[in-house]
């Protein structure tokens, strides 16, 4: 089931071109109520990351900042932003594909999703779909490097 | 002038009337480019936050998502959302009101603003107007109480 949400996350991060391939969706009752690609170059907006996009939407979607009873599903662990986002929207579960050791806030540079400090936690499942994940963003950065 | 600018913020956050009241404003070459005041309640949006606001606001200003040479005025310490995006925007400088012992990621709870494990790191000043600034949510919050 994981995976084949996943792979719909996935697939959303396999459409951006000229932006790192990131792809979000969320999760409420067996369907999805918001989705999310990274469009930051493209918006010119430091925010328009994909899992902000996806709870904007999802937000709408149930009237309501609260989305308590849903999941994420993730191709790149969150930053500190995004990761900050889940616990202000109050999300229950987070799924993630690959992890960020240079950004990631769900336990690789720190923590803020399980932080017993904050208001919130997040229960993660870390590692689905994670060599497809980070293959996608390989051949990016790779592509772009060969540009050069 | 740090005063100057905060009163401008703390006007935003009091024209706020059923939502937290927090204001947030950018200043690039001494003109004021982003503001934002609380929203999450309006448009039911948990991302609404008046940085996150102010931020899109600037970023379309200058036509990027690079807000380098700018600094931020806020009424109340950025949460871990608001805070990451802070980061990601590369703002250089942040001028907060009141400090947020709960969810204040400036170096209340945790300090992701001067973290030496990310790529970017934020100038802070605490302490600006912070009694008018923390009057405006303890009035806030106390009406609240009052009308429960």
């Amino acid at each position: 089931m994981d995976e084949n949400y996943m792979r719909i996350a996935l697939a959303l991060a396999e459409a951006c071109t000229y932006e790192v391939p990131v792809g979000a969706i969320i999760v409420y009752n067996d369907m999805i109520i918001g989705r999310g690609f990274n469009l930051r170059e493209t918006l010119k907006d430091p925010t328009a990351h994909a899992e902000i996009i996806a709870i904007k939407e999802a937000s709408q979607y149930l009237g309501g900042w609260r989305l308590e009873n849903c999941t994420m599903y993730v191709t790149l662990e969150p930053c500190p932003m995004c990761a900050g986002a889940i616990v202000n929207a109050r999300i229950k579960r987070l799924v993630i594909g690959s992890t960020d050791p240079k950004m990631g806030c769900c336990g690789s540079v720190e923590d803020l999703i399980r932080n017993s400090k904050f208001n919130h936690r997040v229960d993660v499942t870390f590692g689905v779909l994670e060599d497809e994940c980070s293959k996608v963003l390989k051949d990016f950065f790779k592509n772009l490097r060969d540009k050069k």
